[in-house]
């Protein structure tokens, strides 16, 4: 992959053992890959892996790719990830989020 | 994106500013591209984007598609990889590895 913006954000939830919690979550990141902008994403889970330096206690992993800053930034506002954000934060305890352009 | 296995590692180099050790730290990246199990990589660099949430501190971001975990298992134990840590993982001071699958 040449020329991407790649936006990953790993979500952990408050409730870490609620299945509607996620099954809520990943809903909304159904809804939210219709963002225009988006050119493909992923919605996933840890896999089943475990070494030292794997981090698998997140709860969801939500990967897009965008064709550039300018689309990834026209994402941020969009009216669908603002709706997401708000219907959808109380349920998260903690988001990191990784943003790469090409070296 | 459906039906595949995400590798994205995380690299903090252990001189920060050496130009030189990014530069082989990502020679070494584009060599391990071509573990034959391998669907598609980005190797990228952090974003101009700064919020709460972004983790902006890594110096390589490496990303792998692979088709499922028996061929991200393979690409663990692949000669060119074992030659890729051997040859590079004194460049490194923290990986971190997130590894997901479709929810």
């Amino acid at each position: 992959m040449k020329n991407v913006f790649i936006h990953h954000v790993y979500f952990w939830l408050k409730n870490t053992d609620s299945k509607d919690d996620l099954a809520t979550l990943v809903a909304g990141l159904e809804k939210l890959s219709t963002c225009a902008t988006i050119q493909s994403f992923h919605i996933g889970k840890p896999a089943a892996t475990s070494r030292e330096v794997i981090d698998g206690s997140y709860a969801v992993s939500w990967c897009l790719l965008f064709a550039n800053k300018a689309d990834q930034d026209a994402y941020q506002t969009d009216p669908i990830h603002l709706h997401f954000i708000e219907t959808c934060q109380h349920l998260w305890s903690k988001v990191i989020v990784y943003d790469s352009v090409d070296v």
